[in-house]
């Protein structure tokens, strides 16, 4: 990190920030459990009319956070598309994440990043450490070199008032060779476990510490006898609408959890732009439909 | 992906490049089976006297590419160290990346990306399209979301003549709550046989399929049953030196596996530096202490 970002961004910042969880907390009371993916593949961009390029990526972004900053809990960039188009892209990217601080909603940087020591402590520096350009107020993790690897994360994390969601129980079919393994002792209960013991360091408030748990897992929750009500952490739950889960799905998925529930969706709200009131219709309709369902 | 950079990049393409597996054969037979880390942590930055900004990222990293690179089969830059300086850090990895290739030796971007669907696609794009600022001879992934979410990077590798190196089994103690989980068919050996089928279409030469499985990881594979032999694609191993792997160490572990471990020394090598004859002298030094080992 350079040491002059870090001396100005300490200059700039005006006390401690609450932790991340509370900080979710609040705005899932506030504005409903919706989560707005940034997803700018290369289809919707052409959808959009615009180019599959920097000046596109650009443009997509900051229409998505303009629109929907005051009506969403959380916007979800997602890395990979903006890693598609190389540092340039990145430099998108942290404009975005920018864009969404200003506008005042939180971020989520869908980067599912993880290694171990000294280079997993890098990857927490790049998204969580104050200074950082590319810092988020939460980012993705995955734990395939173990729960306890991400540990540099989880630390910058609490020091900051920041927070990860980390891979738990996916939907995608192949997911099952690594997260079910293990019977009653899955991959992907070990990995909730891991962070309902995390959460203990956040008392009488929703935990830093969520899971990402798919939205069409249908009954692998019960098959895996996983507690996620247990985890007092935010479930963010990618598959609503038109990856194909409705909110009523969501309720009988999460049962008890639901209310931690923090329900992404990208292409069934981001189709309706790249009118800002498009977007903004298909947010709220969305939104009132999580609170419905 | 910018169209300009495309085209540019099929004009300047000469014509079909060889599949990784059979170039990194070939780069080991020649020069023996090291690779070299370039891992420009915040401590090495200041052992050479340089600051912890891009400006050092860079002069760190195209030190190591121009001393090693008619010395080491290939180099391995840690993604997360560009990562932790943001976008212009993301520039520098692609200028190192550059470097590499202009110097003729093969790259392996030690990123551990992973996802699903198009997400993956799009890291795919990133790493091993060509015309991508990224690309790299191959990348490492993680399988957390399973072997076969990762299906649009190993056809792109595949098509490209790039791969890719899975993780499978880590040395660090943590990693056993995933990789060992499942008793005889454990989560580290369903990657390591998915490897070994994807490596099918590879005949007569090496895969292009490589597993990442630690040096120090002592009798684990003999523990899990994993048979390596049968991936036939080339096994990155760090941990060899500062990491605590000794050359006998590799035979021991790896058995009748060893010809295809590529073994990676990092901060061993880069402690000998700045000077490039320096630099040299260590990265000979391992090297032979591989062929003889």
């Amino acid at each position: 990190m350079p040491e002059s970002a870090v001396v100005a961004q300490a200059v700039v910042r005006s006390g401690p920030r609450q932790p991340f969880g509370s900080r979710l907390a609040a705005a899932m009371a506030d504005l409903g459990p919706l989560c707005v993916g940034i997803d700018p593949h290369p289809g919707l961009l052409s959808d959009w009319g615009l180019n599959d390029d920097v000046a596109g990526l650009e443009r997509f972004s900051l229409t998505v956070v303009e629109a929907v900053a005051t009506l969403a809990a959380a916007v979800k960039p997602q890395v990979a598309l903006y890693e598609r188009h190389g540092s340039a892209g990145m430099a998108v990217l942290e404009r975005t994440l920018a864009a969404a601080s200003d506008a005042g909603v939180l971020s989520i940087a869908d980067a599912k990043r993880g290694d171990i020591g000294s280079t997993m402590a890098a990857y927490a520096d790049a998204w969580l450490r104050d200074g950082s350009s590319l810092a988020a107020d939460s980012v993705t993790l995955s734990p395939y070199l173990g729960f306890e690897s991400l540990r540099p994360a989880l630390d910058l994390a609490d020091e900051y008032g920041r927070g990860v969601f980390v891979l738990a129980l996916t939907s995608n079919p192949e997911g099952k060779s690594v997260q079910h393994v293990g019977g009653s002792e899955s991959v992907a209960r070990r990995i909730a476990e891991a962070a309902a013991d995390e959460n203990r360091r956040y008392a009488g408030t929703m935990g830093s510490v969520g899971l990402v748990v798919g939205a069409t897992i249908g009954t692998a929750l019960v098959d895996l006898g996983l507690d996620l009500n247990a985890v007092r952490g935010p479930i963010l739950a990618p598959g609503l609408g038109a990856q194909g889960a409705t909110p009523a799905d969501l309720r009988a998925t999460f049962g008890e959890a639901y209310p931690a529930v923090l329900a992404t969706s990208s292409r069934g709200i981001l189709a309706a732009g790249p009118a800002v009131a498009g977007l903004r219709s298909a947010t709220e309709a969305t939104r009132d439909g999580l609170l419905e369902g």
